[in-house]
């Protein structure tokens, strides 16, 4: 079991009507606030008037940036971090989901250098040890990013889509309102729930022992999820799913169930470079990748950890044959997302084409093999993305 | 569903051989550190010698309050307090369980103002706004005072255990090594789960509907005591059993599983009540009232919660009557805590009398009805001691 350093100090006010503390909470930091956000949705929600009432009342200077790319681009965050330069900006408030809030994260360390925000990405990335301070409205339960230490950024230039944690990227304050979540999609709901799950299950399935009482908090947020991303879907406005989906997501990523655990993601570099060429919502991506993956990992040296996920997480009979629950498992894991949130089931459906397949995973191996629950090779994940198609 | 405020910043290092990172944590606060701790158990398992090697190897001034007592008194309070004006203390360390850190927060909070600690307790308690930063390095998992802004103290003089709770207090920087928990004797290891367990139940019984993913989280705490404390006792060098019940003890009681729900605790102010006369180890009082306060509680209106405690917790057949699985998982509640944890079941055993009932419970209900899970008034206090006999 390995030792670890626990530290999210990110204050986080959750439910409805908290939108009261925004300004004390910015002004703690300075007048002079960058709001970040993407397309339209926060102004046909109304969020967009009620926060920019708040900060006028509160006589704060407000720059905007609008127009954050899902799966966002270096060049929004290079446009940011011009505008923070330009006005000395104190504090970034990044409303929206995770796209939006990874964005603000490098516009809010690219504040703090000299150098191209791109320079934090890739083998040589230069290292990120200030930022200024970041709070977000969360409008979308996925990533996570409302309190954690990382963030994805593509480079249609040069086909990269990288992802980056530092310490100074977490979010000092988080709003998370689950009425602000009413409006998303049945297509955006059901991408976030299988984001959230990958997080979890990149975490779960592990080889290296560790903290029981993780493995059982896991399991609880999985479980939160078969429960509630389906009363989200069939009922957009109840509040109990959507704040558990809301809670369960912060959570799921926010390093807390990692204890001391080193290995490496499986599912995320290798949906990255989907995303990186196809422009495909990450959590379809990840709904795609999951089962297959699962399939092609299973042997005798891990079914252990399978039925532990099949009888905690599904309630699969913990009596029957080892193998036969895992597949079981693996089963359930896909009807789960094909058929109960209705993703679409392979890259077929979603276009991505077998031409790509060597390109992506090259880059998805661009550090060396991918060292998760197993150990990936670049030909391995050809292979998985072949169960794909 | 209640809104809430999370909001719990204490940057844990978790794990064997952390403490090398001690002196870098608190020489952020400042040179002068005052070195709270019990009795001699720090100095028989060698920590003593070695956290002093470590803050002379740094240059740090140390000062020094030994003999902070079990149930800590007001008294030492006072010492500290005094200790930390003369010597004008930057940081405060302290070294122990949740005694010595309760304690170490009245000092912290008692060197910020002009009048005398106990001023902070009581129906008239005087704000706490600040306090010295507090860092800590446990050595019995129990009490979660490691990561909470709670605290409770003793005054021998007017016969009154109170507790008090502000941010102010919280922990900056705690270390939790398991490997300081191997001495722990079986009955303090045993008073311990009680503790943690008792934590959780105050919570977890509660009729406003909250989030069901802290539910699955408080089920797996629970399900972690229950597999690990035995472990914990047959083998007190089990790393895996120590480090379970460690971690679990912080999260059990640091307000995150607490989410939205505002219900009084009722277990806790009755068991205060016991020690503050008796003196005995608070785990051990929590332990006999736990499984009396749960079946003096149960009727048709809130069995639901016992069913769903009992089916998650023990695995009981949750097809059986729900009544049926309410008292089984009672039962089930006292064997774990008499049977397999060993600790005594009766006030007779532990010598606590009859005649001492009505000053107890009027105590308990000093501030008026125990308005948890189920609304306590003084006589319903008296006849759960009285199942207690």
């Amino acid at each position: 079991m390995n030792s670890f350093v626990y530290n999210i100090p990110t204050k986080v006010y959750f439910g409805e009507n908290q939108l009261g503390n925004l300004t004390k909470e910015l002004l703690k930091f300075g007048k002079r606030v960058l709001m970040a956000y993407g397309g339209g949705s926060i102004k046909r929600i109304g969020l967009y008037d009620k926060v920019i009432g708040e900060l006028n009342a509160a006589g704060m200077e407000v720059y905007e940036l609008a127009g954050i790319e899902p799966n966002p681009r270096i060049e929004s965050v290079r446009a940011g971090v011009k505008l923070c330069k330009e006005h000395n900006i104190d504090v970034i408030l990044a409303v929206g989901g995770g796209s939006t809030i990874d964005a603000a994260k490098f516009m809010a360390a690219g504040s703090c250098v000299e150098h191209d925000p791109w320079e934090f990405f890739g083998a040589n990335a230069k290292p990120i040890d200030n930022a200024l301070p970041i709070v977000t409205i969360l409008t979308l339960a996925a990533t996570g990013s409302e309190m954690d230490t990382a963030g994805v950024i593509s480079n249609l230039e040069t086909g990269d889509k990288l992802g980056r944690l530092a310490p100074a990227l977490l979010p000092k304050v988080s709003f998370l309102d689950p009425t602000l979540t009413y409006s998303v999609s049945k297509f955006q709901t059901a991408c976030g729930a299988a984001d959230i799950m990958s997080h979890i299950i990149e975490v779960y399935f592990n080889t290296q022992v560790d903290l029981f009482m993780l493995d059982c908090f896991m399991e609880g947020m999985l479980k939160t999820i078969v429960k509630f991303a389906p009363e989200a879907l069939a009922d957009p406005e109840n509040y109990e799913a959507r704040a558990n989906l809301m809670w369960t997501s912060s959570w799921a990523i926010n390093g807390f169930i990692n204890g001391g655990k080193r290995k490496a993601w499986s599912c995320h570099p290798m949906e990255h470079e989907l995303s990186a060429v196809y422009d495909i919502t990450h959590g379809l991506g990840l709904a795609i990748l999951t089962p297959r993956w699962m399939e092609y990992c299973l042997d005798e040296s891990n079914v252990d950890k399978y039925v532990q996920y099949g009888v905690n997480v599904f309630g699969i009979d913990s009596s029957l044959d080892k193998m036969d629950i895992a597949r079981q498992s693996i089963r359930l894991t896909a009807e789960f997302l094909f058929d109960t949130l209705g993703l679409q089931r392979t890259f077929t459906e979603v276009g991505i084409k077998r031409e790509d397949f060597e390109l992506m995973a090259r880059k998805a191996c661009r550090y060396g093999e991918i060292k998760g629950f197993k150990t990936l090779t670049q030909a391995d994940v050809v292979n998985i993305f072949e169960m794909c198609l």
